[in-house]
């Protein structure tokens, strides 16, 4: 199943790769967001396109895996000074993107971007500006903490790492209790990803500063617990991850911050093989979560959930160029059978942290209601 | 006084490049503890010698910037296979080392290592196993909390981050009030060094598991207010971080956490710059700070103190390869004039993280005592 999804989301990914007209590029380029300190470069223009350049003076060739040329990059042209420069084929999908260098063969970072844990790998990234990006912005409002927790594990005879991101107030409210969410990362990432790429700290803080959602506390670790390289997915299995979360994670959270710890005030979503491992950890352990989101990470039918604890909600998301018609046919199928079940498409985006961000800030408002 | 000490780092680093016997080379390499998931290179020997092993199949030339080869570096060698393999020319000091790879002209990270930001960029590292590594372990101990937070920045208008350290236990304890210590990166860090690279919450962790501390709070943020590129010490000025330091931050903290607000249960300490900073704060403001700690940063001397309100504690360490007798007479200095001053040398280290893990392992105990 997750392998077939990888598959598509593949095509997906190739098919985006021919549809861009000739248009003229603005030369109104500024440095990515996402730069290293004082770096200039990548840079974006206000159409989405992005400019590489990379010093390697006796380098015979470099390529940017980003970018639409048509043979999985943007291949860089040598300039007099040693660097060697370039700029996408196309306006690039509004959000952020990993990539990588090659250098004469090599696979290298940009050093001029932030690096983010990605296909199993710290991986350079670049932020296009979003029109919506207002959503995920760093704000003057209140601010939650994120708090890396260090929880013991018998499985797997490690201590484990967890990040939980606590609503603003939470110090000083001490005698309130919080609902949960545990909010998985996709395959080749780690527990790092959510508030890195996905501000869900920020959309959390500027949701709850706009009075639109109920605060509440997020979960985020390791969806895996064996050591991943690339392809590895062939192998993995659920339960050994199953065990760290409803076993262990669980109650290390509920004995060290104030949760509420009945079932409807917990929720599990994921994106991609993080919505896989929600899809088949819910159905294992309905008693232990009342609400249920897959971010670009399958579906759930009548059929599978009808001998279950009912859940309060299911949420289920996809980028519009992913598979929005198969999302909006999940959720009425189970809207007919009875359930509170919900769709949400992203528009103009496909199997990337744009779509996660504004999944999250959808699904958000409808968790924990009474 | 900054720019002088790191000349005088530099001098030392350069010295260190020739000290080297021919030894026999122990094949008994393992990969480095520090890096990327599933990658066999660098690896480190019994020795301590680092090999590395970068792919890059039509590169000219590769250059790692560690390890004694007398030009700056280790120059590795082409294989039939595509990579460039290598070794250091000698073994190199223990702990954490900050390094990059130069590829036909270009600077990169080693794509086999994660990745520290220091330099002003985010480096590859290496960790060579030390003796006492113990200390800084991850082990099955009770786990404090390393807590992101934002705080609001009036002076620089900016939300700035913090990383806050809190004990095992702080969540449960919840009538309980801590002590607090500021401690500071030194120049091209930034935030996370004191956790990433010195492992400050696994020292705490450990001290208080074998009940060596009294548990208290550790602020960490990023020392400087202005973006800085290589060489821009000359325009550094203390007033900017000290308002956000003392104005802005301490009240932040004050209010968030449970913390003991007077002078004499807040320490400030730093290593290089932090240590600088250390020193001038510290001078500046000795209502607000009982203790101080310079960690191959500086001294003080009993004039620089004759005004001020009394220390309870002055700290002052460096590595064995730095100024080791001027540590060591600063504080007997000290000591003559009636302050309670301690100095540590760190075995056979220079200026580098193990001196100042080490530094804060000796120092920790020796804070907020009654």
């Amino acid at each position: 199943m997750i392998r077939k999804t990888i598959a598509v989301v593949l095509a997906y990914a190739l098919a985006q790769t021919t549809s861009f007209s000739q248009t003229t590029v603005k030369e109104d380029f500024k440095p990515s967001t996402l730069n290293q300190p004082g770096q200039e470069y990548p840079q974006v223009n206000s159409q989405g396109y992005a400019r590489f350049r990379i010093k390697a003076p006796k380098a015979d060739s470099v390529r940017v895996s980003l970018g639409l040329g048509g043979k999985g990059g943007t291949l860089l042209s040598k300039s007099d000074d040693g660097f060697w420069v370039g700029t996408t084929g196309g306006p690039m999908d509004e959000g952020f993107h990993y990539y990588n260098v090659n250098i004469d063969g090599g696979k290298f970072n940009d050093p001029g971007a932030k690096n983010y844990y990605g296909s199993v790998r710290w991986e350079s990234g670049i932020e296009i500006p979003a029109h919506d990006q207002d959503f995920y912005a760093l704000k003057d409002v209140p601010h939650g903490h994120v708090q890396q927790v260090l929880f013991p594990s018998k499985s797997t005879n490690t201590s484990r790492r967890a990040f939980v991101y606590t609503p603003p107030g939470y110090e000083k409210e001490s005698s309130k209790k919080y609902p949960v969410l545990y909010l998985q990362h996709g395959w080749g990432e780690d527990e790092t990803a959510w508030s890195n790429q996905g501000h869900a700290n920020l959309i959390m803080d500027n949701l709850i500063a706009e009075g639109k959602i109920k605060p509440f506390i997020i979960v985020m670790t390791y969806g895996m617990t064996n050591e991943v390289k690339m392809g590895g997915m062939r192998n993995f299995k659920i339960e050994p991850f199953q065990t760290v979360l409803v076993d262990e994670l669980i109650p290390y959270v509920d004995t060290h911050f104030r949760t509420l710890t009945d079932r409807s005030n917990r929720a599990m979503a994921g994106l991609s093989m993080g919505g896989m491992e929600t899809h088949t950890i819910t159905l294992n352990k309905p008693e232990k979560f009342g609400s249920y989101g897959l971010l670009s990470g399958g579906l759930y039918t009548p059929e599978e959930l009808k001998d279950q604890p009912k859940a309060k909600l299911i949420f289920i998301s996809c980028g519009s160029k992913e598979r929005p018609e198969a999302v909006k046919k999940a959720a009425e199928d189970l809207k007919k059978a009875g359930y509170n079940a919900v769709s949400y498409v992203s528009a103009d985006t496909g199997h990337e942290f744009q779509t996660w961000r504004r999944s999250l800030h959808e699904l958000a408002p409808l968790l924990f209601k009474n």
